[in-house]
């Protein structure tokens, strides 16, 4: 441990006491709320690109396991178009070509454009690259940056949305993430919220792509599915569970050795990022039981020590709204989260602000045991995010008092970031949507699980 | 209420008086165990029926939601032939005929046969109907009973048997089972054991079918999908979960309105049976979880007073194998079955016999809530029937002290009877395989939940 190292850990430190000494906290603070409607169709936010049948929806994704490479996807609507995409580290100087494959699908009464998936790999670490997709005067560009090598003190900036919908509130979301620096999105589920509309809307899938296009063209978004991409509708004939998230958006879990495209794991810089599914099979004996069992074995926090884990329902919640909707889940995997150190389990879901103090309840047991969740060192902070602001309004309604377990709540929207530091220090924030500016709410320095110096500075986070 | 039916109460409440003050009992039984080891292959309880093609591992379950169809399964080996039943009411003279359609599927480097599944419908109740699947000289003939028509006093003998497997213990399970009288059979999941082999050896889901076909043939078998038909195996490319249970079964789900074959719901005589899937999807937003919701409200307990759930893995269990691996499901759907007063849920899974008092759960609060199961005169009564005599053996250690909430358990062979008396009254039994005999050893009256006198005669069960 070098001393520069010890110095930054100790002044981290006297931040997080002044944050800890006001902490278990339930913000009295009343948000300016914008309605929670859906921005209408015809706003410029959801603008359709100029020229005959060019690209929109553009997004990327991680398209690996390490980083290096990108799926990126987007949607042709007149008629299906290349497959292709162009790039280069260049700008407009195009020297590589990868070829995709497009889609495309029906519910109910909607008929989906034609949806592009193309691999760019064997890309360089830590490198801006530019890509073009489209042909002739409809074409489109874009580019994104390549994460570092994994390495345990890759410094690395997440941000984390949840729940966004496409209200002004998730603009306001949106257009506060991109000012925070953050590399890259780590998405808790719970997407477009087409469901909401009569037979499931499709259309409102398309204004969500063409309003995320400002962010996710630029930067991976790492998906994780919610209860409002199951879209099951059997009244409709339509019973097949995530059909339009399982066409409109691609994750790389062939390459963490998963089953299926709705778990999977990703290492970026110094984090190892797990994607579960709150809404498929989890139980012991189950595909995805299995595979959590076996990614969490292989990994190697000497390589990766932040080891991150998403989902759409919360295991912890003390807000009326979901309340212990996440038990099932809990029951399966908590036990799990404490003996691998996970550092912090990110969910949405309550559209609320939350954050646990290390606490776990793998001692409760249905015959004698305890009863309350219990302080545990070993246990992850859980933050709960599903406050990115879509049209079905904020869940104002937290149990009182504040449980044990519960640090800081509130309900407002926001988005949260994660600025990796090293092997040992993270910088966390809230940042509340406060009447149209971005204002950092909650904060606490985390402390890594594997690495970090317990002998010196070990406190319950 | 009539006279009679008074008597009959206050008799039953005398015997049952008598096995509530033996109860909470741990049995000292110790069995006589026959190894748990296979039935060799070339035994003749797996014989091959004679002749080219012979329909073989004929199976039926019920085929619609009230019990006036079956379905009929078997499998032709050499070529597909016909998929048709011919059928009657009268004994060798077939003047009705039902078309059906066949399968297969490979799994690794098995080829499975051809699967046949043929709805005969229409059929009256209460009726003995002969059908006769294959031709020539390897035709063969069988018969089954319909049952009587949905009412809230018609009389009927389930039988439950979980966890069969194929070894000596299995067969003697199922040769008590057909001395019992049971007119259909509640199977409470794990059936082949075919996935305890190398590659999950289709064949050994072949001798299963010779093997129930002694009682299968004859009558219905209701289905629940176990953790061995899981068959997840991505070591072998094999990822497509339950492919051989979906290929050899069927079950009536399209007629309660269900989106998959593993969770569906039947009527038959005075009961209403649901069927769930331990390892499909089951959290609230799932397709099970909107099923059950809505099958739960539509039943018509003055039509069916008995209300009947099927699962593998059970909710309350004391035993150490499996311990609180239905918690999961407990956290989803616990309340729902007290809610609507179920009267017993069945499951398997661990193999031992248990049966709970009626006790419920459903105030437990991760906050601030009770630790423990209290009884509850609206809950079910729990019975693990896991006993059924696979290759895996005994759950031979049961938590000690025996919990509260634990009526009756014992780790040995066996399985139960229930016989629906009329409206306010089931007499139900575990039968132990002893050294050969069928003994009657776990013995309730269980008063309807919905239709029991209960100012008369309210016991806690």
């Amino acid at each position: 441990m070098e001393f520069r190292s010890i110095l930054l850990g100790f002044s981290l430190y006297l931040v997080y006491f002044v944050d800890i000494v006001i902490s278990r906290h339930t913000s009295s603070f009343v948000r300016s709320e914008w309605p929670s409607t859906d921005i209408p169709l015809d706003s410029e936010v959801f603008a359709v690109p100029k020229g005959y049948n060019a690209p929109e929806q553009v997004h990327i994704t991680q398209g690996d396991y390490d980083g290096k490479a990108v799926v990126i996807s987007w949607v042709t609507t007149s008629e299906p178009g290349k497959s292709e995409v162009l790039y280069s580290k260049e700008e407009h100087k195009y020297d590589r070509t990868a070829q995709g494959r497009y889609t495309n699908y029906t519910f109910y009464d909607y008929t989906s454009g034609y949806l592009h998936h193309c691999l760019v790999d064997d890309l360089e670490y830590d490198t801006k690259y530019y890509y073009k997709i489209g042909t002739g005067d409809s074409a489109r560009e874009f580019w994104f940056q390549t994460p570092p090598a994994v390495d345990p003190d890759a410094p690395y900036a997440f941000g984390i949305i949840g729940d966004l919908g496409q209200t002004y509130n998730s603009l306001s979301t949106l257009q506060h993430y991109m000012h925070s620096g953050a590399q890259s999105v780590l998405f808790v589920g719970d997407l477009s919220y087409s469901d909401r509309y009569e037979h499931n809307d499709g259309i409102r899938w398309d204004t969500w792509g063409r309003f995320i296009e400002r962010s996710a063209a630029y930067q991976p978004w790492i998906w994780t599915a919610g209860n409002h991409e199951i879209e099951y509708r059997p009244e409709l004939g339509e019973v097949a569970t995530f059909k339009p998230y399982l066409h409109r958006v691609t994750t790389p879990y062939l390459a963490s050795k998963s089953s299926s495209p709705m778990w999977y794991a990703v290492r970026r810089a110094s984090a190892h990022i797990i994607v579960l599914s709150s809404y498929s099979p989890f139980v012991k004996y189950t595909p995805q039981w299995w595979w959590l069992k076996g990614e969490l074995q292989q990994v190697d926090r000497e390589r990766t020590p932040w080891l991150i884990v998403l989902m759409h329902a919360p295991l912890y919640n003390s807000n009326e709204a979901h309340y212990m909707e996440g038990e099932s889940m809990r029951a399966a995997f908590e036990s799990w989260f404490v003996q691998y150190k996970v550092d912090i389990v990110f969910a949405g879901h309550v559209h609320a602000y939350e954050r646990s103090y290390r606490i776990s309840n793998i001692n409760y047991n249905v015959t004698s045991g305890n009863r309350y969740p219990v302080p545990d060192k070993c246990a992850p902070v859980y933050v709960t995010v599903g406050d990115g602001g879509n049209q079905e309004g904020l869940a104002l309604r937290f149990s009182d008092p504040q449980p044990d377990y519960s640090a800081f709540r509130e309900a407002s929207y926001g988005h949260s970031t994660l600025e990796l530091k090293n092997r040992t220090h993270a910088l966390y924030h809230w940042n509340r949507n406060d009447d149209g500016k971005q204002v950092p709410t909650d904060f606490v320095v985390f402390h890594n699980q594997y690495c970090s110096v317990e002998s010196f500075f070990h406190i319950q986070q």
